[in-house]
């Protein structure tokens, strides 16, 4: 893809985050899945990382070389027209000069939103200093910027989603930290992990800026995230993970009992896949 | 892997299609969708090159490169501790040294099986001389047996699926080409297309041989497949499919209603999803 498409994808990424209406994202981790979310209307195509991890074989957590991720990124990038934010957890490193190679990678593979994580292990010992991590947006933020491509940021705080610290502090901790990030040139912060309506609606007072709910049980509708003033709601695994609950739903019918009702209902036809696939993005 | 440890699954594989008992297969895409079959139990897991094409972003009948094919083909199979079969369409070519690439790729790749279509294009034009299929099979057979992991071919031919010819002749010519491929060495045979129970029947019958039918609409349960004498049974590309359409019900639901009931429906745990992709193969 060349700079200047691309800086025009970052900029209508960018728009979709500051209207009036709610961004919608269902994670996609395969051209397969990203293909499906275009042709519904889409208007941008989120990956997810723990989808495209198990797709490949590895666990979610920063198991999987950054190589492989964003071969994944670039296959979905190039498939569709719609801009792509990747899912690259922590951004595969610790120090500013790791996480800067990832956003570079990430440009050259065609993506022009990047999710960023606080934490970068599998506990809330690897919580990152908030100076540093605002230091890493910062970079992010100005060698895109300086690439022609400027990433649209999404800064995710795991606060909330790993329950670190007393539950008291929740909520001021997560605010100071989606505000450095803010400052830092975050164009989206994210708080996976909060589901109750008047939590999301305190963040988005606290926060005067677009905020990412991520879906799960007993979480509002978007029309009610929406109205609350969310700016964008995503799924993360979610898809990837229920669709692989029909396969094993089927796999299991079809050894027990040898028959695959499971198995043909709500296939989509072969040819309608194949159809799918043969069109060329742009 | 060895080339001893490949070998005995390669027997392994050969075994399945020899005993009284029937062999299902539920075609897998990804290492996701491998691993959720093991853990249920399959004694082996297929390929769907159709499935695998749609997830790299490629229309099924040989757009993909073979080096791409059989990338996903050696994740799977050190993914799993089962046997693995792969898909390789026609064997990306159309002479017998380009099929002996292939062969002897999937070999390094770690798998064990093969299956072999005798049309390399979109239409009946490209049916294969069965001469020269057969030659393919035979030469595939002694190459791999030299090379000490002698591959289990499942020798497919399309004359039902693609409808070649007049139908009146379907049964003669199908009979005709699998008994010059079980002549060749082919440790399965392979007619898709075919779905009645009848025409099943009287094909086990004139073959002598394993015989591997694809599950469809219509088409008897495995039970009944087993009872008449079918050596295996598979799905081709429908378990993606069906996965697929799980996503665009999914797609559809959260983008025009605003809801995610069928996200949340029957998704396996994250958790689970993880553990499946952290356990080590072997």
């Amino acid at each position: 893809m060349d700079t200047k498409s691309e800086a025009g994808k970052a900029e209508q990424l960018r728009k979709l985050h500051d209207g009036p209406r709610i961004l919608v994202l269902a994670n996609a981790w395969d051209v397969a899945s990203a293909r499906v979310m275009e042709e519904l209307g889409y208007p941008a195509i989120a990956t997810t990382s723990a989808g495209v991890a198990a797709a490949l074989g590895y666990p979610d957590g920063q198991r999987i070389p950054r190589e492989e991720m964003l071969e994944v990124v670039g296959r979905i990038a190039r498939a569709v027209r719609v801009p792509v934010t990747a899912d690259v957890e922590a951004g595969y490193g610790t120090t500013v000069p790791e996480i800067i190679e990832t956003a570079k990678a990430l440009i050259a593979a065609g993506a022009v939103g990047m999710n960023l994580e606080d934490v970068t292990g599998d506990d809330e010992s690897s919580l990152v200093d908030i100076a540093l991590q605002a230091e890493k947006i910062r970079t992010i933020c100005e060698v895109s910027s300086s690439l022609g491509v400027p990433l649209v940021v999404n800064a995710r705080t795991d606060i909330y989603l790993m329950g670190i610290g007393d539950p008291a502090t929740h909520f001021e901790r997560a605010v100071e930290r989606l505000r450095a990030y803010r400052t830092a040139g975050a164009g989206c912060l994210f708080a996976p992990g909060v589901r109750d309506r008047k939590i999301i609606a305190r963040l988005v007072k606290a926060l005067e800026a677009p905020l990412n709910i991520l879906v799960s049980p007993g979480c509002p509708s978007i029309p009610e995230l929406e109205k609350i003033g969310v700016a964008r709601a995503s799924t993360g695994s979610a898809v990837m993970r229920a669709s692989l609950g029909t396969v094993q739903q089927i796999g299991k019918e079809l050894i027990e009992k040898g028959t695959y009702d499971s198995l043909l209902d709500g296939a989509i036809p072969y040819a309608d896949v194949n159809r799918m696939m043969a069109r060329q993005p742009s």
